[in-house]
């Protein structure tokens, strides 16, 4: 279950709701069912991967880039079949969910993720933690992100970001 | 409280008793009150630390493998009289529990931990992550884990697996 | 939502006003708001950080000891205008937060916390992790902390604690 910022009423269906959603998206992506990351989005979505310097400063250029449901779809392809890596496993660590915010565009929400990545023969590191910027919406019943912003902490390019975040 | 997987039902009661357990676990754990560890589990227990390899080719070799409650405790016994090792702390952070099923054997959860170690006079490192798979089950009014496989992502044994995870 | 230790009834209400109360915390800090931080204190508050070997052996020197409000206001006038230290990100990471015991003097809860640090140019790293030990009090309807030990399991100084935990 999620949190909720002062001023902000909700029931405990919501929170349950929203925390089910939240939980879902790291799993597919902590499973590597990466089929399942494009259907928690709608088609209209927007999702970045972008350093907190760029979007502090508004600056628009982000490491991952995607404005609709088809590119998130086209990014797992990538991954699947022309995308060349060495092995890893990417594992995401997501706390504080919070909802800021109910408006008629949708649910605004932020969230700290921690990535611990594991290559073949070395032990975890961390990879990149951040904020997460979201808007959810009620899509015909089900939960899905119309926006995702994955902001990082790090002023340093992430060289190998293969899976998303 | 907990997430749900879509498609399962339950009250916020048990999503609230679910997370008391997982909490009670980590919290045992976490502050070296091993003695309350194996009451969290039934007799006929199983409990394994084995790498993400072994689980996904169904190769059963694990670096802890107890078959019941007395196992767990035998090992209790083992970290406080027997054992040697460096004095050290493993905090476990347990995030994204999350019910996929409930069948007549009980409750099945999923949960990402990632367990930091901390050496004398060292920083605190990232020491194992990986993937709870764990069956619950009412035990007399009592939740517990009937099954819990702790399975890291690491491709290398972790050489002083001192404390479990 | 929180957990709650064995023996312990409380309402799903109040676990979610606990989450919220935990939540905002984390934010506050996470997000660099530091003026709102001494805010989610009451006035004769107390908060430290302080290495577990001084806790455990009750030895009373803190690497951080606030016994006001005041003195938290204090710290971040600090760190806004007289402190000197090379620019950085903490992100604070807490789970299993857990409600102990209900009495007079208010809640007492534990959680644990992972704190990872970012400097420029530099990939983000583990700086501190530990347990809080919080006392919270409903303070004319808003729960604030009365009392939060950051205990760092660490035994080595953290040189550089510009940011509260």
């Amino acid at each position: 279950m999620i949190a909720v910022a002062r001023g902000v009423e909700v029931t405990l269906e919501l929170r349950a709701r929203l925390a089910d959603l939240y939980c879902d998206y790291d799993n597919a992506l902590n499973d590597g069912e990466f089929e399942r990351w494009p259907e928690l989005f709608i088609d209209a979505c927007v999702y970045k991967v972008l350093p907190r310097q760029n979007y502090e400063r508004g600056l628009p250029v982000a490491v991952i880039y995607c404005e609709s449901r088809d590119m998130l779809i086209d990014r797992v392809v990538a991954i699947r079949e022309t995308a060349l890596y060495a092995p890893r496993t990417l594992r995401r660590f997501t706390t504080g969910i919070c909802l800021h915010a109910i408006s008629d565009d949708g649910l605004r929400l932020t969230a700290n993720f921690a990535a611990l990545q594991t290559m073949q023969d070395q032990p975890s590191k961390p990879f990149l933690c951040g904020r997460y910027q979201d808007r959810v919406v009620d899509n015909a019943g089900v939960l899905r992100f119309a926006e995702r912003l994955c902001i990082y902490d790090s002023t340093i390019v992430p060289t190998s970001l293969v899976y998303p975040l």
